[in-house]
């Protein structure tokens, strides 16, 4: 089974709007052994979706469709799907008992714009949208499935994965494509591949890799495809033990996960909580460690001291040690853990401080240093980062790196 | 003139990547008149990019590829690029300088493997990459143009933006498209376009409208298509005058922009200085605050009292607030505020307290119930929401929340 994607919208075409659905859409689907043979991203009216459905129907059993589902004006997928499939609109009782309960929860009034939503091609099934008031589509004709979902990104992907995928998974039995992806921070993507491809070198005949780096992170993913499941997973299997004995502990997790995730579940093991002392990082750490559900068993709370008066008055760090050393110091970064243990009654603090930009930094300091200490009065991991000159980037870097020097303290090591 | 965007990757069409870079390109493209006649995502193989080079140059008369330009061995860019034009590959001098340069900086050594990316077809002329070392190339061809640039969407923003884009401009007159964008928070899509559209009526033969929904955000953006821009430019400022008129306050900016660079700006109008004492948005708020350049002539620091003993100990809030009106609650949610505004050294303070998800809730506080609060000791504002139940986009819509109350109170108004 082949699949094809349409994405509708004139703001996509524009580039107003980015298209994160398609990949998401052909993730899944490759999970499944399904391969996309193309993407079409057109514009928002009856001939252009008209015209793709026809193309992706003749191409593909399996044709998605995102976007063109909201309640305003440049929306009409519904019409497109009905004029293509020769069906009425029609309205929908089911559907309109969902914008109600949903507008309901959220103390909404329901207006005559929110009802036009409720008319759906009489041949479609509608697919739970728990997110939105624009629910999902399924429509079965001369064996082909055609699958309609809203545009917005959260409410798209429930509709795949709680309605469209399930009911794909049930009518498809093909080959299959197994992969596993490894997660490591603070080295560069050379590096990785230098280090990974001669360990690998006697599976290369049967797996693919592709390097997927982010800032201050790098995951590869390796990938086998093949019919026979147990045997691609002892393959995979065969991999993981050389990967794992060639990087060790720089690899802090496997498929689906992040940095956050994979330090609160070593804190939690340990029974450790953790607080954060930011400057540079603004609270980037601190919204990274609190956005794991679950974080309340480990993370107690931050101390954002931007301006350096907080780091005096607050934090207690005499203006000597600021004088004597810079604000963007290891002695900093230090003192900043060590007197906040007590403030955010944690039994490890991450503290940050540096220049992230665009402007600022002397020929001592230039822009771009940053110290990132984490421990507590016994015991402290303090590390001087060189970056470069970009503000966002700099910021994400220290606090993906900062976490990750969590990660070696608690694990009592250094990688 | 038209373009062809070519987007290169295996790990994009099994979607483990998300292309954000095409749409960069049509977003720039468009605000040039330029329109992108097909985007086509292909596998990184030398075929493929040879095939996709042919149509796309048969399409357009200006090429642009994306990714495949690394150090690692599944990019191939440039051998698929030196075959299809039938030149040779070269070492460039330029091009190692700028390695030299870039990684020297970042005190990495230089590897053979980096030195790969050195060889460029010989009719290619680079263009600059300040933030990587994989820099773009400029070819021109049969009166086509073929511009290269490296996937990473910074790296591919900075050779776009400095070195493709100005090149283009200087040798294309064409007709022009206009448009504005406007941003509003807390009011939803259907309530913006059933107030916009009537207003907007005796124009709409001659503009469109597009809506960009996000978290809590609404923009929408009007764009009109001709050959005299003053003529243009005057027809969207009337849209303007109508729309200000209809929106007021609610629109919080124009064009590019954020809230928190808007609520920036009129902070320092005022003279005024912030800080945030978040529980529930766990340091988003002040991360957003702190991911605005200069932000140190206004945002102070921050506290977050993530766990409920250090709005105890560190805020002094007393245990009976909190037994009596429930840790989420407006009255918290103040004497978050009041109590900081001495520790933050700040005029104002946003507060934050709430069931982010995804578990949790009572009956009389049920989850998605978030109270935000913003002023000092001698005017506060509090507004109690009531959002879904996932966590990420509630933490989201809080903040996002929160910063435009502080818009409020700083504008002295009620939206």
């Amino acid at each position: 089974m082949v699949a094809a994607i349409i994405v509708i919208g004139d703001e996509l075409l524009l580039g107003q709007v980015i298209d994160t659905n398609s990949a998401f859409i052909a993730q899944r689907l490759s999970e499944l052994g399904i391969k996309v043979v193309r993407k079409w991203t057109i514009a928002d009216t009856l001939e252009e979706i008209n015209q793709a459905l026809k193309e992706a129907s003749q191409l593909s059993e399996l044709v998605f469709l995102t976007g063109g589902l909201g309640p305003t004006k440049d929306d009409i997928t519904k019409k497109a799907i009905s004029d293509f499939f020769k069906v009425p609109l029609q309205f929908s009782e089911k559907n309109y008992e969902h914008l109600h309960q949903f507008l309901t929860y959220r103390k909404i009034p329901i207006r005559d714009s929110h009802k036009v939503q409720c008319y759906i091609p009489s041949n479609a099934e509608l697919l739970e949208n728990k997110l939105g008031t624009a629910m999902g589509m399924w429509i079965e004709h001369n064996n082909k499935i055609f699958i309609s979902m809203p545009g917005v990104p959260d409410e798209m992907k429930y509709i795949l994965l709680n309605g469209a995928l399930p009911r794909i998974q049930k009518l498809w039995k093909g080959h299959f494509v197994s992969s596993k992806t490894f997660h490591t921070c603070g080295v560069g993507e050379t590096e990785i591949a230098e280090r990974l491809e001669p360990v690998l070198l006697e599976f290369m005949d049967r797996i693919t890799i592709a390097y997927l780096p982010s800032i201050a992170q790098v995951r590869f993913r390796i990938t086998t495809v093949g019919q026979d499941q147990n045997e691609m997973n002892e393959l995979l299997d065969q991999c993981s033990i050389v990967i794992r004995k060639e990087f060790g502990q720089l690899i802090f997790g496997e498929d689906k996960t992040l940095l956050e995730i994979e330090l609160g579940k070593l804190l939690k093991e340990n029974k450790l909580t953790i607080g954060t002392v930011e400057s540079c990082t603004g609270g980037t750490i601190a919204s990274k460690l609190s956005s794991v559900p679950g974080c309340s068993d480990y993370y107690k709370g931050s101390i954002i001291s931007y301006a350096t008066e907080i780091k005096e008055t607050l934090l207690g760090i005499p203006d000597e040690l600021i004088q004597e050393h810079n604000v963007v110091s290891s002695q900093v970064a230090e003192a900043m853990v060590r007197n906040s243990v007590g403030l955010l009654k944690s039994d490890l603090i991450i503290s940050s401080t540096g220049i992230a930009g665009p402007d600022g930094g002397t020929e001592k300091i230039p822009l771009g240093t940053v110290f990132i200490s984490c421990g507590n009065s016994k015991r402290i991991l303090t590390r001087k980062l060189t970056l470069g000159k970009n503000r966002d980037r700099n910021i994400e870097a220290a606090s993906v790196l900062a976490l990750n020097l969590a990660r070696e303290w608690v694990l009592g090591i250094e990688i």
